[in-house]
């Protein structure tokens, strides 16, 4: 009976296709499922003719399993994963592996690893990322938690893995939470890549009039430059898509984005541990403000926006800029996100590896893209690069882009067409570079009105003056008074 | 022995100077400090020759109050308040209040007020704002928990506030965590108003080369207008204030601002609520980038801006269009963290009085404007006002804004200055306003790879379709993977 070489747990779509795509590659997969029934229609239909073995019981499930016992975990992200661990703790012995391949919040990782530690369990939490069909066929995994599962997990995970260049987009991540905290930063990312497509769809389509044939082609000749990637390649099939009834389909999408979680989760650790990772934030802030579809309506009936004159400048002039504006500010969101991994490492104790994340990102999942192997370069040419805009490459390429991602924010300011995020990267990319910022003004603020001291610049970092700006009031600095 | 009408926790400057502002209204305070020796200090200079008792133990100061005993805490915000509460308990009674003055977290204040209430002692959060002088003369007071506790408290409470046009700034905000809610979104806005100011700074020293003596002036002919505020009073004071070498201080002040907490927390429950508070968080990640000042300084020799022409145009023109930048882009702040509390009063059930709100920040605060004048105006016109911005006055004003506030931006986005918040605000107005917004493609997008669903525009909300975009892979809708 022991002939499994690992059990999934929880049949949705990522699940099944993760199984078949294990089956593909000569592992034989134990499957379950709490409604019974979905294990036997997966026989019955997609697994039907492979090696996949049905159970009905976690009691069965680990009967089937070869030693170490391995089993993934593919349900819903939160408690259903407590809950679960719960339940297997009965059939679980000292060596066993759980594997957590859903969306989980690194915190829940970092906690759940520690507590089956504890008990001998050795427990995983892996991002998994390419949609359904990534799972079919090849998604990116970013395994992280107790690395003494990893010699025994290994085979498997990068046999199924999507390859790039002979290179699995699989490897570990680092202990704890951290496979878990890279899939939600890649998660934020792809909200942001997603979010700038939107805002270049948004100027073509309100401000130079294209029809969605057009912009079809439009990204479709992007996907041929430095953009080339998955989410670019499919919004040009988006764009050409019709519906049963012959009009583009896209017209009738409803324009209220629907999140789950993990770039809220993303934004939420940013301020957390004080990265300015803004593009990601307006991200999400774009879906949270789409999703206001009522007040939105009400909106433009209340402050319709100002009859623009139809553009009458160059429009391939026009695209150009938008295409670097796009790109320059995916630069951005890509620096930041990197920094934003710098101080998790940082302050969760992970020896993150920088290049190799831009490696199992650069194939299989949502975010993959040519422009990732040039990431991968980037650490391969210095592995302690502190900043990707300090990478000649990059620094080089946003010079380059500057013109035309200028004039097309200048072009949308005119045309009050809201692109929050390629503004913002350009905001950022300004302060970044600004050795000297207005912050100098809040300080003095700060103090003035709350006593909280700043420090100068003809005095070392670390000494603290208050000064008392009015001439009245007291000379306490504050200590336990916060603004 | 028991005359004092009320206990204060704790001697740093906050409470210190509440402690003396009680004085002046006639009540009689007991004080204590876990540094006893504070007690002492305190008495011997700043409490000399007034009605307050010093005591040297928690015991002592439950002996001198009278009943309903009332104790306030002013305290450092988090652990330290569940410390002191836990050293109270033995001492406590049924009916006793509790006044928490601290920054504390919202959530805590609800767990607090909820486990309190059990043992029968009363708690309140209270917001606190205004600095030591507020504290001293007459702060904003934002109390809300148990309602039971108000009518013993609010004679206190509203003879120590801030009184405008004879109202005091503090009423009752509501039950459970909303004083402190209600405060933390106060503090946000007080970030995003300091960093309007220190953006238009920065394009009045960098663009247009204006001395401090000339930006002292400017900000303070700028109180005149609509942006009458202690904020921007206190700023034409800083720009004139030299240091003991005879230099302005302000340019020895390092840009490095920092941060305690309340402004983060605002980002976070914007992100976790839902709601696109993008300029409060802006300014809280423009906080964070100034904190890298060794990387900042890194980046500008990496990638020194392009040497702009000095300034042309006509100074005076220019300094309007960034005048009517900033205060467009404070009313979208407001408009912002309104529509953040009105889902905040949703999710936790409060009743939150929104004009109310207004007139606590109208004085005593460090917010405090002519402009929250207005507010109040508009809710008391329409007390169920959605938004802010479809509000007749505040309607008119933006509009009265945009063309300056658009040529702001496009001039710092040529100079190549930083304004992530002015810049935020419009793409916020602009996004609001669009009945449609490009989440269409990004509902497509999801609905392409992970299989997410849409709704559509000529169906009812409510109904979910997926489409097999490629004509391959499998019809099944994702339940569980989370994208």
């Amino acid at each position: 009976m022991k002939q499994a070489d690992i059990g999934l747990i929880g049949l949705a779509v990522m699940g099944q296709n993760l199984v078949l795509n294990m089956n593909d590659h000569g592992f034989t997969v134990s499957v379950f499922n709490r409604t019974i029934s979905k294990v036997d229609a997966f026989l019955e239909s997609a697994a039907k003719g492979t090696k996949i073995i049905g159970v009905h019981s976690l009691k069965e499930l680990f009967t089937t399993l070869k030693r170490p016992r391995r089993v993934m975990f593919l349900v819903k992200a939160g408690q259903a994963v407590d809950e679960l661990i719960a339940e297997c703790l009965p059939f679980l012995e000292k060596g066993d592996i759980i594997i957590d391949g859903g969306n989980s919040n690194f915190a829940d990782t970092d906690r759940r690893a520690l507590d089956l530690k504890k008990q001998g369990i050795l427990f995983v939490g892996s991002g998994v990322s390419g949609g359904e069909e990534g799972a079919r066929h090849g998604p990116s995994l970013m395994p992280g938690g107790d690395q003494e599962a990893w010699p025994a997990i290994k085979g498997i995970l990068q046999a199924i893995a999507a390859q790039v260049d002979g290179y699995p987009c699989c490897d570990w991540v680092g202990n704890g939470g951290a496979g878990h905290y890279v899939k939600m930063v890649h998660n934020g990312i792809e909200y942001g890549d997603m979010q700038l497509i939107a805002e270049s769809y948004s100027l073509m389509k309100k401000a130079l009039n294209m029809s969605n044939e057009e912009i079809a082609a439009t990204f479709k000749a992007w996907n041929t430059t430095e953009l080339d990637s998955y989410l670019i390649e499919i919004t040009s099939h988006i764009f050409k898509f019709k519906d049963k009834d012959g009009n583009y389909l896209i017209d009738n999408i409803l324009d209220v984005a629907g999140q789950k979680g993990t770039g809220k989760w993303t934004g939420i650790n940013a301020l957390d541990i004080g990265m300015p990772v803004t593009l990601i934030a307006e991200a999400v802030f774009a879906r949270c403000l789409s999703f206001l579809k009522d007040e939105r309506v009400k909106a433009e009936r209340e402050m319709p926006p100002a009859v623009v004159e139809a553009f009458q400048g160059d429009r391939k002039e026009m695209l150009e800029a938008i295409r670097l504006a796009l790109y320059a500010s995916k630069i951005i969101s890509y620096t930041q996100g990197y920094m934003m991994m710098r101080q998790a490492a940082t302050d969760y104790k992970w020896e993150l590896n920088f290049g190799g994340i831009a490696l199992m990102w650069r194939g299989g999942c949502i975010i993959r893209s040519r422009f990732l192997g040039k990431i991968k370069e980037a650490f391969d040419k210095n592995p302690s690069l502190e900043n990707i805009l300090f990478d000649n490459y990059f620094k080089g390429e946003v010079e380059k882009c500057q013109a035309g991602w200028r004039k097309a924010i200048t072009f949308a300011v005119e045309q009050a067409i809201a692109i929050p995020c390629i503004s913002t990267a350009l905001a950022f990319y300004d302060g970044l570079r600004s050795a000297r910022l207005p912050a100098n003004l809040i300080q003095a603020q700060r103090d003035f009105f709350g006593a909280h001291t700043y420090e100068r610049l003809d005095k070392p970092r670390g000494e603290f003056f208050h000064t008392n700006w009015t001439g009245t009031g007291g000379n306490i600095s504050s200590s336990s008074y916060n603004a």
